[in-house]
């Protein structure tokens, strides 16, 4: 008997949400025995409910890109949400899936009028969609840059619209699944990049997050080589930061990634500091060695919150295994 | 006499950075004197050629959003660029204009085919945005957000198109070089946000930085209470950032943000670790203070490359004197 399991995303079919959620499940013999069904919704609010009410098992979702930086909106929703039951991190997966500029068979740059995408996607391939359609402008010449919430859906766009002008920035996925094709270009010079995003825009990689219902998710084992996730909250003064850093550096731990984010109640004081929270990201699980537990104890000591996001093991893609 | 100084910005005339940098010069006692002339540039390069060259005296640009983050093409080109003379941060200025959803007089939200914005101020909307006009769906119905590269270039071409189902987000600057309007909403609930661009986009902070060429900026003074921005490098393993911190910590001065950034050269490696620079902004000056001095020289000890931004006076908002 195969199980089941439900893994919700947000945007169109095709998205790279879906892509990747795929990827992991094909690539990854911690996944196999499992049957994939993979489920659509509007938005990350939908999505997360979704999950909370165990209409679905999991969430896929984007946190991070190498170009555009990290899916704040996401991470908020994460650490500043008091909804309960909470969410937390099941699993992370780094993925890559080129960017291709797609359209109807026939579609070509000189005849486009609008580019659709997510706004991330958008902002990595500016470069490139700058060289090859020009941004509309105040004379109402040039290529509309459109944002839509999924790769997916810029998709499924192009395909109901049934427009060869309207192009989109999206997988080889989205692509097979929507019956588009990557665009011909109009000059030798633009030819040379025809099927594959050009400039720095290849180097683009996305983790991606599993979240579960907390109490819900099988807890990590020693063997998958654990990562944890904190928000956390200190006060402001020299060397509360080092302090909570100590913790770590002291028991050997590696942190692999901090970033401020701005306090939401600080901002409605523009005049005082604009204080910061702090998102970080360290090797291993209090679950399952006890120096992290005790640096994680000691951390708490240190700041006035403290968000545990997940302790969870790491795939990345492998592109023989796809 | 007057001395006239030219600061360049991206985008059309009233985006929010030209509406910044004129709140800055005429709000601030360290800038009287100065006859303010601003300068529009189509893209972020352009603009810092033109510091490099000398066509403008200095570029102000966004950095930070304390809802949608850091910009991160601002901060990759500021940090990875090699192209000298180098340009360094000259000063610091927290902003705030209420969003505005804006049309031609007349325009309604029931009517609206597209609405256009950076794409930072499209992603700070997006809840409201949700609310009053639906996306563009498969189907084809909907409103299409539109993505350009400034507030000021939105509102130019809702102006310039003289169509009344565009609308625009951008500040009440923009609405009055152009001609545009609060656009009235059509449901009773919807009225109650009829000007302002609620949910929590009224939150919504901007950090700017004033860039001028490292030969040509004045050294910050100490009464200017000046903060200091890095780019850096370390060895990826356990206490690396924690001993970058000591250097700080053991001499009481205060770290206000700390960001990682993936590696541009560890992306093309998904299967090594994913690694990061950092990115650090502390207070005081090295030129100003010997033990801030102290800690550059010891960070430098400990990183395998550090890139200076700058040391300079911030500035914020005030809203008594614009």
């Amino acid at each position: 008997m195969t199980s089941v399991i439900r893994i919700g995303f947000t945007g169109a079919v095709g998205s790279y949400s879906e892509a990747a959620v795929r990827a992991l499940y094909a690539g990854h013999a911690a996944f196999k025995g499992c049957a994939l069904e993979t489920v659509s919704f509007e938005t990350d609010h939908q999505l997360f409910e979704a999950v909370r009410s165990q209409k679905v098992d999991q969430a896929i979702t984007p946190i991070e890109n190498s170009l555009s930086g990290t899916l704040h909106e996401i991470l908020s929703a994460l650490i500043d949400t008091r909804d309960v039951p909470r969410l937390c991190i099941a699993a992370e997966f780094i993925f890559h899936e080129p960017h291709q500029l797609l359209g109807l068979p026939g579609a070509t740059t000189s005849g486009a009028r609008q580019v659709v995408s997510h706004d991330h996607v958008l902002a990595q391939c500016d470069e490139y969609l700058d060289a090859v359609l020009p941004k509309h402008n105040a004379s109402g010449s040039g290529c509309q840059r459109v944002m839509v919430s999924s790769t997916g859906e810029a998709a499924e766009l192009v395909r109901a619209l049934n427009d060869k002008s309207v192009l989109c920035v999206a997988g080889h996925t989205a692509a097979a699944i929507y019956g588009l094709v990557p665009v011909a270009v109009d000059t030798d010079e633009q030819r040379a990049q025809q099927t594959r995003i050009e400039t720095h825009a290849d180097s683009s990689f996305t983790r991606f997050w599993l979240l579960a219902r907390e109490d819900l998710v099988a807890p990590v084992e020693r063997h998958q080589e654990p990562k944890t996730s904190l928000g956390l909250r200190t006060q402001n003064r020299p060397g509360a930061l080092h302090r909570i850093l100590s913790c770590f550096a002291l028991r050997n731990i590696n942190v692999y990634k901090i970033e401020s984010r701005p306090q939401p109640r600080s901002i409605l004081r523009p005049h005082a500091a604009w204080s910061y929270d702090m998102y970080i990201d360290f090797e291993g699980a209090p679950s399952v060695d006890a120096s992290v537990a005790r640096a994680l104890d000691n951390v708490r000591e240190f700041s006035t919150e403290v968000v545990v996001l997940g302790s969870y093991p790491r795939y990345v893609f492998d592109e023989q295994l796809w």
